[in-house]
């Protein structure tokens, strides 16, 4: 630490305050009591370079870390090798400062034995960069596959799903937020070439610069491909590849078919997903958010927290949640009945006195082969285990009743 | 370091050496090299205690860190607590000592300040133990969705799939070698019941011991279950959950169907996979391998590597892969064409002259509307460019030719 105080408090200065920057500024200090506890320290940000205030000098002076969100080449290169040289940790989430001088910042991040983490850089809250760079630091990977923006994954969604056009669907991705009102780097794939080349360097732990991933783009593609490859069974996404091919590397980035069984072909919408494949562990999926303020500032202060706690340490519990047992759950229920009149009623009441609400029933079979089965509504387990008793007792029943939770969708 | 040489071995001592253990210490020494580059350290087994040989003493004497492998109780937890109080790191993959005395443990690591890690102990090399720890470290967690048991998503992946009953896929599962001659942990939920314990603990801050789980298994699941749930649209899994209810935490494992939009009603056979929601986030899911001893001592290695290491150093280059431009990609292909006869065997031959095979052909619509869309299998992209050069020429094209990359399945 070069704290200034005498306090525990973690000072941490941010350079960029656009979309993420002011969504960080804005998580630290609702999270600063649970990092305290987790680490011992208190972080505060301790001074913000805007584009038209703060200084650099005088914030650097009075930080222990500093987080560079101002994107672009200069001067994020210039400001981010001073902090690592004055000894401070960095944070960053620059793609294309990575892409293209990540070399040199590495190389001085070692040399001043200084953190530099750049999560937030690539698929937002998703945890690649650490997964490569840890729990996967000693295997040999054979191929990084990635859907790392969520712009093209979403409008390629979107026309699948609607049978739009390309700029239909853009449109649409602009109208929601997804995409900005200069969507190029986006729709063309230099970015997401731009953060292959950074997964590159770190599976392969070769160099690879921006200038060296081959990429194409998503604009040529027309809604009647969509429809043919559906025709096929395929569904199409924008893929990054980086892959030994014999004891060379590619990486490149182009939209692909896949086939339902590929663990990408499901990532739909704005998500990412990236997939490693290493002959020791088979693959690895992760999938999330990939991009959006609040992801990437999460992302970034999971990194700002990893430089301030020791590694590995589990922290003392705060012990503040009782562990309940009760809880609510929809439920599958399937009963062998006597196929006579009035059974579905009997059932139907019992339930309801217990507040059991019915969502779907499907009745089936004749005679001895009668099977009545339905979906509750979500109610609370010990209210459906009361009625289930209940039911049990019915006398046109045949065999116990059977039943299964059937977990509600809760997002998309 | 306690290294007692003055070399730069790293020095691992080894307890237990059933299929795990074999599996680490047979990726120790062939994955040294690569490890020395990235840390600076060379790792070698410096020992290893099996059930009928070794010395425990004398193995932690000449280590630098204790890899746990024994599993149970009993020697183990002795061990490890008299590992760390000998200020060594400690690895372990052993769920049930941590579900059971994980705060004795933690506590002890905190206070002697050694490293205690254990992303083996739940989903093998799908790491989400470090994601709960680090990644996550700053965020509010709402709910952890995992299926946590390889033996029964295999299990109930059969049975669906072929109408199997659960002692015919049980069966089945034991052949293949992914269930135990004993299985009974895994069926009746206690093993992924000790699993949820750990990730409740760590996504909660709240002490959750494994007799605190509430969990059923899926002996009881009936076939004609599986196949009411596919007419209502329904996948079933062993699923794991720990959640916030109010100011208090449900840890709890029991089968559940899913709708099919839910981000773990893809994953199918052996492996494992974690969804974590937060509202900041989202939701992130992580799947892979669950079990299997090259997985898990993958894991265990990389939990060893990541003791050996300063935090988020990226290693210089070792720079050996060239990279390379021409690969080998399956291809879509959509052509507008005239409906005349000798079209497709026009564009056949030319395929052909380059090496292109062709795997399917759909030709839709008649005369101006004709559209001949064939995929093609792997080719080098160059002889498929070479083609398509050839192709544009032909006279009864309407349209420029396009041609869409397909992924190939590798797995599954």
């Amino acid at each position: 630490m070069t704290s200034p105080e005498t306090d525990n408090t973690f000072h941490v200065g941010l350079l960029g305050y656009g979309t993420v920057g002011a969504a960080f500024a804005a998580l630290v200090p609702e999270h600063a009591p649970r990092i305290e506890v987790l680490t011992g320290l208190r972080p505060a940000i301790s001074g913000v370079l805007r584009r038209n205030s703060g200084s650099f000098d005088e914030i650097l002076e009075r930080s222990d870390l500093i987080v560079e969100l101002i994107g672009g080449i200069e001067p994020a290169r210039d400001y981010v090798l001073r902090a690592m040289r004055a000894g401070r940790h960095v944070v960053t989430a620059n793609k294309q400062l990575l892409s293209q001088y990540g070399e040199e910042l590495w190389d001085v991040a070692r040399a001043e034995g200084v953190q530099l983490r750049f999560e937030g850089a690539v698929a937002g809250v998703v945890p690649v960069i650490r997964v490569l760079q840890e729990s996967l630091a000693g295997a040999r990977i054979d191929r990084v596959h990635g859907i790392v923006n969520g712009t093209t994954n979403f409008i390629l969604t979107e026309m699948a799903r609607t049978g739009m056009t390309f700029a239909e669907a853009l449109a649409e991705a602009q109208r929601l937020g997804y995409a900005e009102a200069d969507p190029s780097e986006d729709v063309d794939g230099r970015d997401a070439a731009a953060k292959m080349a950074i997964l590159a360097r770190l599976a392969f732990d070769t160099p690879v610069h921006l200038d060296q991933v081959r990429y194409e783009g998503i604009e040529q593609i027309q809604p009647d491909d969509l429809e043919y490859a559906r025709d096929l069974g395929l569904g199409l996404k924008l893929i990054g590849t980086a892959e030994r091919t014999g004891d060379a590397l590619s990486v490149r980035v182009h939209p692909a078919f896949l086939y339902p069984g590929h663990p990408l072909a499901s990532v739909s919408g704005p998500f990412n997903a990236v997939t490693v494949e290493s002959e020791a562990i088979t693959e690895i999926t992760m999938s999330g958010p990939g991009a959006g303020g609040p992801q990437t500032a999460s992302a970034v202060l999971g990194d700002v927290i990893s430089a301030m706690i020791p590694p590995a340490s589990t922290p003392p519990t705060t012990g503040v949640l009782e562990l309940v047992q009760d809880v609510t759950s929809a439920f599958y229920l399937h009963l062998e009945v006597a196929d006579e009149p009035g059974v579905l009623a009997q059932v139907a009441q019992l339930l309801a006195l217990q507040g059991v609400s019915v969502k779907s029933v499907v009745q089936k079979g004749l005679g001895d082969q009668a099977r009545l089965v339905m979906v509750a509504h979500p109610v609370l387990e010990s209210r459906f285990g009361a009625a289930m008793e209940q039911i049990a007792r019915l006398e046109f029943l045949r065999a116990p009743p059977r039943a299964i939770r059937v977990l509600e969708e809760e997002f998309g």
